[in-house]
């Protein structure tokens, strides 16, 4: 139930040399709900900067790992997914952003074990030997003119990706709603075909039909009420300005 | 074809303080294939800063429309799309980033005309004044304990929405369509603003106003319309009504 399995997705980031990318790549996660960071030897870690970007998700930079290597970083998942800029003539399965959090997920709930998506350096990604360790590539399509995405933007669209892919599997659950006004509901059909009689009574008294053919001029109309979903506050809007064209007080009681 | 429909979504950014933002921003936009940015009353712009969180993409800020109002960074628009942090109670359809981006290229390809997406202050977000100027909300699902979203963050989810989006139509085979009725397209936000200036000389004439607050029973109006989708045609048969009403012909070449 709920997001929780996103507690089981590490954020691993490799030999980052910005630390305004990590704490932005904090922020990022703690909005979409996963909190396990974990750094590979980070140029600049930890220190102001990093905590500035990461705005109110500090308590990610604080829980964040630190680690040597990549092999240590990624000890105990069952699924590792290594980003990707560049499409690669060697042999991984190269994934979509959403293929890959559909994948990470189900591999978590099945083994009920951690998985990882792994983000390179600023500048050059991650080397061969590091996606040797992983299990496949998970490339975010860019534009062909200007491919280079910031190392925080792509944390930011596969933890995007991950809490939709998790609220998906979540799916039927009815979402919670705010209290709606009672006159915010759906104006009943009868409340609308009130409306259209109405309506038409006025565009008749006001001569509209003389160069416009009635029924398509009122189909029209219909189709742009019922489009909308009208309210039932709508239709007494729109009823009261017909009796005020016809010099009348709509009083919504009495129909 | 490919994905230059990308090239008819407006970003607008509206009353950004950090020009940090407004770079990154023109980045993720470069690298997802987008190219309109249109800034309101920004704080801080030009300048290094927004210079250098763009890298790459200085061409996107070099290019990008600075204006006074959002009305005017609107103008020409089909469809408006804005940003929303909560989920609030007035009428407006909200759409998620993906059913956003669809609905978004769907308009723009139907009408050939631009459509934009709208991101608010990175403190308070969009006022319902501007939201009022909007057919749909976006809200992009984020973690209840923490959501408050980058607007930067926000920009690349939804820019990477759009290129999935436009990837995805491309994949897919072009649906047989019948012949449109070039009246059928959405109206633009101008001729929208036309309607609802001409409605509302029309409620003053017949004295609508003197039991009900105009402000809130033209939101209400308005808020009707832009959820409705409303088309070119409609347009005309309302201000021919008006017309009607006022005792005028309503003769759509001139306004």
């Amino acid at each position: 139930m709920s997001d929780k399995i996103l507690q089981r997705v590490r954020i691993v980031m490799v030999y980052t040399s910005h630390p305004g990318n990590i704490g932005a790549a904090a922020r990022a996660m703690k909005n979409m709900g996963l909190s396990q960071l974990v750094l590979v030897a980070p140029a600049d870690f930890p220190g102001y900067e990093a905590c500035q970007r990461a705005a109110g998700a500090d308590d990610i930079l604080n829980q964040a790992t630190v680690v040597e290597t990549l092999e240590q970083a990624l000890q105990g998942c069952v699924f590792v997914a290594g980003t990707s800029a560049r499409s690669r003539t060697i042999d991984w399965s190269v994934y979509s952003p959403e293929d890959c959090a559909q994948t990470c997920l189900t591999h978590a709930a099945d083994a009920d074990c951690d998985v990882a998506v792994v983000f390179g350096r600023e500048r050059s990604g991650l080397t061969n030997k590091e996606l040797e360790l992983c299990n496949a590539l998970v490339h975010i399509p860019t534009s062909e003119v200007y491919s280079s995405l910031n190392v925080a933007a792509a944390v930011q669209i596969l933890c995007y990706e991950l809490r939709r892919t998790a609220l998906k599997n979540v799916s039927a659950e009815p979402l919670p709603q705010g209290k709606k006004h009672s006159d915010d509901v759906l104006a009943s059909m009868d409340a609308l075909a009130g409306l259209y009689q109405h309506l038409f009574s006025v565009l008749e008294q006001v001569r509209f039909f003389g160069t416009h053919e009635p029924d398509i001029v009122m189909r029209r109309i219909k189709g742009l009420f019922n489009r909308a979903g009208t309210t039932q506050r709508e239709v007494a809007i729109f009823r009261g300005i017909c009796s005020a064209i016809q010099g009348r007080k709509y009083r919504r009681d009495k129909h």
